[in-house]
């Protein structure tokens, strides 16, 4: 495995590779077994794997954790060369942000809720960035967690829009043993509020079964049911729950179209994190600029 | 020269040709001399030239003249064969907008001024569509007009800030012998107009040796007397006339800062025409994604 810091560089190791399949996982790093899942599905998919480690300063809002987020880049490479990685791309801020950048890719309408909306360009930040690795790395195919949906589905229509030349593959959600969503952010709990934020999961299993048995009828008993049970948790703070059409993220009142998203954003003290049930759909389909 | 009308079957012919070097002059068609003094330096420094004629709705506003844009296919086609064109793509409307399009390319504080200003979206669509362009032939080189300097700073912009992988090429205006410079919509003019409309050039070759001289020394003196001739010619209505440093356009009083634009935008009747004169700069340096 290479490590390559500069745009230049990392255009000049691929130049030789054009004609191969070139698969992308773009990362903010700090890796854990769900980014490791998109390694191995790049692996097994691509001829040349990349692995992007960019803690991108452009998603962050001005109160957010950007200063804070976890880094190891040892730990990182040490886990990326053995899972496969042929390319570690990891620039400095400065290296992609040489100048006062003007521009700014936006997707309307599927950034309106969820972390479009508690978030306020978050989702600018994300296209930009993805925008740029598109540009730098010119890969033939890409993958993302599906536990960031939204941010799937905005750079899906984003590739479709502008007619991006790469294959979206959204792969499944990894979980710790206890059902809790992988997230570099996990490390932020504590014991107590670690143990509370199962009911992430817990919430969004028992609205899938109760979904598969006709007993919710409509968003707003779903939403009603999961914000009780998060409730349930002294140290939870709901941020939002939300059950929306996927992957265009429209309001919907009976749950009769597909698929569907139940989405949730909850704090554990200074801590966000977020999960999704995604129901009824082919989640795992790849999505093409055509 | 073949002549291809969607996304897959440019992609298809271009594909053999990826190891050579492919320039695209993206233009609205009705093709003058300023296309083809485009498409002759292409054909010069490429292997493969592409030649898109794409009327794009996106960067018209809601009244302005999209239905009535002036289209001939059939001469067009005669023309760029004639100047060497390898590859016609001349896609539709739906080709290139099949479904709603949610995303948008912006380029923030160039595109404040001048027909940023006085044409609200135009450069969003622009900037949009040549997104859209670039993605589809992924040229290593590609042509613009300098009539269009505003067009030309946002995309050299937004390919420096998101890294596209191709050079952008800026071509000097092409005038016909009484100095007008060369535009689609010259056509719409009437002889009378036809014959006032010089008054653009010859105001900004007037400015050009007094600049020279040293003899206009604030950019409020230029503006003055370049409206001040444009305003003798009874059929001119003046949109805009600034100066402005190159290529951030952006306010300036004193002349001493290199290059500037003057630039000027005049109705006569319902047809509005642009030109401008940079001053000081090596316009025609090519600029490159890093």
């Amino acid at each position: 495995m290479k490590i390559v810091e500069t745009v230049a560089e990392i255009r000049r190791e691929l130049q030789t590779h054009r004609s191969k399949t070139i698969g992308l996982v773009p990362t903010m790093g700090y890796l854990h077994e769900g980014h490791l899942s998109l390694i191995k599905r790049a692996r097994k998919e691509c001829d040349i794997v990349v692995l992007s480690i960019f803690v991108n300063p452009l998603q962050f809002g001005p109160n957010e954790d950007f200063e804070r987020y976890p880094r190891d880049l040892d730990r990182d490479a040490a886990l990326a060369k053995q899972a496969g990685v042929d390319l570690l791309f990891c620039p400095s801020v400065r290296e992609m942000y040489p100048h006062e950048i003007l521009t700014e890719v936006r997707v309307r309408k599927v950034t309106d809720r969820l972390c479009g909306a508690s978030r306020p360009g978050h989702f600018e930040g994300v296209a930009t960035v993805v925008t740029k690795l598109f540009h730098i790395v010119l890969p033939d195919r890409a993958y993302f967690g599906l536990k960031d949906a939204q941010q799937v589905a905005v750079i899906e229509q984003m590739v479709k829009d502008l007619h991006f030349p790469v294959t979206i593959v959204p792969c499944e959600t990894v979980r710790e043993p206890d059902g809790l969503a992988m997230s570099s952010r996990n490390v932020y709990l504590s014991e107590e509020e670690r143990k509370q934020a199962v009911i992430l999961n817990r919430a969004l299993t028992e609205v899938k079964e109760q979904l598969e048995k006709g007993l919710l009828i409509t968003a707003d008993e779903v939403n009603r049911y999961v914000r009780e049970r998060i409730n349930s948790q002294p140290l939870a703070q709901i941020d939002y729950v939300e059950t929306l059409s996927y992957p265009r993220l429209e309001p919907i009142h009976h749950l009769d179209q597909r698929p569907i998203i139940v989405a949730v954003a909850v704090r554990f003290g200074s801590t966000r994190l977020i999960d999704n049930l995604l129901f009824g759909g082919k989640e795992e389909s790849a999505c093409s600029g055509q």
